[in-house]
Order: structure tokens, then sequence, then C-alpha cells
């Protein structure tokens, strides 16, 4: 199977657009699972057990584990050899030439085992050839982030009139998906540039961070990301899940922030839905 | 001192432009050093050791480390406690927002205690900002990189005329240099548009690789690259020097390449002043 073909049966088995972010910082990991990279450990692992039923995917976020040095690095590939049943998107932001992007992609897909990337466009079509010649992995590339500053590069204004923004976009859907395993990441907190993006790469899944702590509004959200079908987005919510409670259940309330979020998104695309379809 | 003002005195101290790239490819490394993540360190530690008098800084690539999984990333942290009396700086080109890039700034300052780190700029100022605060870290931003894609979009014409590349080059010296630590990577695959980022950042560290195995010419990089004081430029040399031989001497190899290198700059140089200089 393809990873888009596994990432759509395991977003209609669950029937869920969320995507859980586990970006875990230890100074809001609850007390008693202890410090370092053992507690993060033991609470990213209860936070996958709790939630596996409720999502399409989940997306360790490297960072918070290198942040922790070498320790950190290998709590994160403990953590993907769990096999929860849906696709592990290693959010990274790689981007790099040569053998080294050579060496990124060996490092995620075959040292860390994730099953899909998140990658910077920055370095052009050959920096993600590594990557995006393997269809079982996916590959998410940033196209408007949902940060206030992603605009100085992105929203630039090109000579042909549109932003980089959209450049990147018509260069995943026409030169880089000739394998078909290329996504793109646009932030749920700009509904209007999701939407252009959308329309711009009708099959694409996307994969939209920014609701819940930073803000974005997810009704549009959902209902600008979906494909024709209703599928193909992956809202993705972190710390809102993560730190549900903070406390000794924070398992159980992150599986019941979960749910609430997998219902109001599809709350959302049932009132969305063309009357009648 | 500030980063700049280490990297200066080092540069000064061996007469050196040459910074040597660790990219560490275990199917490169001599036979006698075993494999794996120990074969690696060895490796780096021993071309370090021997080179560490001829050069203004080491470039430790992360990606290479990080492909040997969890050994390989504890091999880097381990590589990074070596103190050979010039800057590390490493190669991650990192790029994520808010509380992310703050767990890589801390990952790579903290966690590795690396001197400065190579950074993307697509994600906008903010997301370089947890780096940019510590003036006592270097920041080296890609600006225009040495491979044929690179020009996918720092290339593109924007509205106002110029390139992304050169809006970068701008930004950089403009914004987000408050700190008096920021630097561009610049290939030297392409010496006029290091010429043109030069003139627009006169007084900005530049990073050059892609000479050696990636082509770029010697004399032409140096000469672009210099500020007016005949400073401020790193010249990255990576595979030309570490697999010089390939064999048990590989070490004594990589020092003769060095060596020549670090002349050939100093002879570029002194053809290109101005007479009477």
């Amino acid at each position: 199977m393809t990873f888009v073909e596994r990432l759509r049966e395991a977003s209609r088995r669950n029937q869920s657009l969320l995507c859980v972010g586990l970006d875990p910082d230890p100074r809001r990991i609850p007390a008693h699972l202890g410090g370092g990279a053992a507690g993060v450990l033991a609470f990213c692992a209860q936070i996958v057990e709790a939630t596996a039923d409720l999502v399409c995917a989940f997306k360790p976020n490297a960072a918070f584990f290198e942040a922790l040095g070498p320790d950190g690095f290998a709590a994160l590939a403990e953590l993907l050899r769990m096999r929860p049943g849906v696709p592990f998107i290693l959010d990274a932001k790689r981007g790099d030439i040569g053998s080294t992007a050579e060496a990124y992609a060996q490092a995620a897909f075959d040292a860390l085992g994730a099953d899909a990337i998140t990658l910077s466009p920055f370095l052009g079509g050959d920096s993600l050839e590594p990557f995006l010649r393997r269809p079982e992995k996916g590959c998410f590339i940033l196209c408007k982030t949902s940060n206030p500053g992603g605009g100085d590069l992105q929203d630039l204004r090109l000579a042909d009139g549109g932003t980089l923004s959209m450049h990147v976009a018509r260069l995943a859907a026409s030169s880089w998906n000739a394998n078909g395993n290329v996504g793109l990441v646009v932030g749920a907190t700009y509904p209007g540039a999701l939407a252009e993006v959308r329309a711009a790469c009708p099959t694409l899944p996307l994969l939209v961070p920014g609701v819940g702590a930073q803000g974005g509004e997810l009704e549009a959200a959902v209902c600008a990301a979906v494909d024709s079908a209703g599928e193909g987005a992956l809202i993705s919510a972190s710390r809102s899940i993560l730190y549900a409670s903070g406390e000794r259940d924070f398992a159980d309330a992150a599986r019941a922030e979960a749910a609430r979020l997998r219902q109001a998104m599809r709350a959302a695309l049932a009132q969305g839905a063309p009357q009648g379809a």
C-alpha cells in the first residue's frame, strides 16, 4: 500500500480528520511520570494508546525529542516502534541537498521508521527527491505556515502576480507529485490561503496545524481543507490535547478532547456539505 | 565573547578561511575503524585532531549522524564535546515555529553544545528568533544554495524586481542581525550570486559550501566571499578532505588536503587583493 492509501484507510476506519501532534514539553508533563526522556516517552506512548482509534495520524515533533539530547532521540525511535494502526508523520521540516538529503531520508524512514515527514521546499526539487522517490512514504511540504512571520517569505508577491506559497503549491501538484506521495502543510490560521491551496491542488492531502492553542478556527479550517469527497485533510492539534488536564488523568483527558475535536470536525463537515449531498 | 568574535579570532590565529564539513558516510570510512556510530565518531574525531590548526571552523552535518539512529545522535553529541579551539557550526538547516523553534535551539545550543547552526528562512523572522536572541551563538541562514534545484524558489523574481535570495540577504542584514550574530549560506557554485550578496551585506560572515566535490571554483569563491578586510568568509569543503585517501592514512591525507586548500585560499586572496594594498 502507498502512504496515501494507508492514510485514507486510517481516516475512514476511524472516521476522523484529526491528527494528534506529539510535542512533549517536559515542563508540562504530569509530575508522576518523572522527568527526562523516559517521562516524555511514557507520556507520548499513553497519549497514543488513549487516542489511536480517534485519529487519522500522529505527528511526533522531532525538536522536542532532540532537545533532550541522545536519550530524547532514542525515545523518539522507541515511540515510532509502536504500531497504533495509523501513520506516524515525523514533523521535522528537513531540507538539504544531495547526499545530505539522502541521509535525512534514511534517518526518518529507515532509522526511525516514520511513515511520512514534513519537508521545507526552500532548497528546491532536487532536495526533495530522496524523499519523493519512495511512494510508500509520505512527504508533506511546507506551503503556508501558521505563524505570523510565515508571510515574510511565503506571502511575497512574485513577478508573475502570485505568492511564493502558491508557487510552492503548484510545483507540488505538478512536478513533485510524480509518485503520488506529496501533501502540503497549510496553517489553519489562514483559511483563505487554505481554500486557495485546495482549489489549486484538488487531490493532495493537506496537513493543517494551528487549531486549538494557536487559535485557528476549526470549522472554517475543516471546510476549506477537505477535498471534494470530504477527505484528504489532516487537522492537527497538539497542546490542547496533550495538556488537556496536566494531571494524573492526562490520557483520559486527552481522549476526551480528541473525541470532542473529532466530533466537531464531523459536525463542521456535515453542516458545510451542500444540502442533499 | 560573541560568536563572531570567536570566529574571527580562530580565523586569524590559524590564518585560515577553511571550514571542514564533517559529513561522515559510513560506506566511505576506512575499514579498520569498524562500522556504525563508533566508527563514524572515531573517524570524525581524528579528522578534527588532524586539521584543527588549519581551519577557522568545523561544520558537522546532523543528517549523517541521525541516519545512524540514536547511536549516531549520541556520537554527534560526543563529537561536539571536543574542544578543538575553533567553533563547531552544526549544519542542520532547521526552521520551525514558536515553541518548536525554541526546542531546536535548545537541542543545538544546549543539548549538543554547538557554537552556531545553519537555518532555513522559509518560515520567516519569528521562526529564527529563538536562535537570534543568543549573541554568543551564530546563525547562518540559507540564502543561495549550491545545488542545481536551489533556483526553484531562490531565483524566483519578485514583484519588486529582485530575487528571493536577495530578499533574504537584505532581511538578514537589516532586521535579523540585531544581535550581530547572523551569517548567510551562499554556494560557491554561483560566484556571481556570492558577489551580489557580499555587496548587499558587507559585514556578514558568509558560509560558502560547494568547493571541491561539488565543483565550485575555489579562487573565484574566495575573492567574491571575503569582506573588505579579506576576512568574514568560511569556505567549506567536506568530501575532498574527509576521503582524501580512504585508507588507513586518512587523517594525514586529510591534513595534507586541508593544508593545500588553506594555502590556495591565501594565494587567491593575495593575488586578488588590489596592488599595493
